[in-house]
């Protein structure tokens, strides 16, 4: 019942140190695509929020202890399902970042909470609910 | 590189036509998670929003010839990354679902666009950018 997943890229980064969430940060970085999706990036424009699912790849191996935890900025703890750690069943994390601008297949974001080399596994566009509308 | 990927659980839905998406979606249905996660529930409340990370499991191999393509609500092509199309280069999806209730290890939730059946990969609370809390 596995399921496997190819990184379309990876983000290149240099943080001192990096923002708890994309809520919170300025962080600026690239998303570096495999140019064999070049064409798949034409539409993403600057100015626009998009979607970045991708890989937490330096958490260790999920394991039942980790099915509540103490998020850093929260008094108690919560289940896995309500926080943001990047200790998950399923090591896959998600950021809303804004585009900068792109230059072939680099795509230069603002809002990173992510470590440098971190693998990129898909990009989407940024829908909200109320505007019913993507 | 790849990565391998376990479904968390599965949607239980029985919908006779699915909702092109979940911004235009009030379709219900019950995410059935694994027992082994029951505890990392706890905290889901209802009336909430979930960030609902899944599979397009009845996506076809992505290939070249689907880096463009044109949505059923759109004139026009576009690149797949500005695009909500199942057929991906990884065939992720992810929506935000409304929180009816919850019971044991069933979590009733509104706004599906999902087949009965579908993988679900993760479970994240919904945060909005401009909240700057999670």
């Amino acid at each position: 019942m596995s399921i496997e997943i190819n990184p379309i890229g990876f983000v290149s980064a240099n943080l001192k140190k990096i923002p708890r969430h994309w809520t919170v940060s300025d962080a600026e970085g690239i998303l570096i695509i495999d140019e064999k999706y070049l064409e798949g990036l034409k539409d993403i424009k600057p100015g626009q929020r998009v979607v970045v699912i991708f890989q937490f790849h330096k958490s260790p191996p999920f394991t039942s202890e980790f099915l509540i935890q103490k998020p850093p900025h929260h008094n108690g703890k919560r289940g896995i399902f309500s926080i943001c750690s990047p200790i998950r069943p399923n090591p896959i994390g998600m950021s809303v970042l804004e585009v900068l601008f792109i230059r072939a297949n680099k795509v230069y974001v603002k809002g990173l909470d992510m470590l440098n080399g971190t693998p990129i596994l898909d990009i989407k566009p940024y829908i909200e609910a109320e505007k019913n509308t993507n």
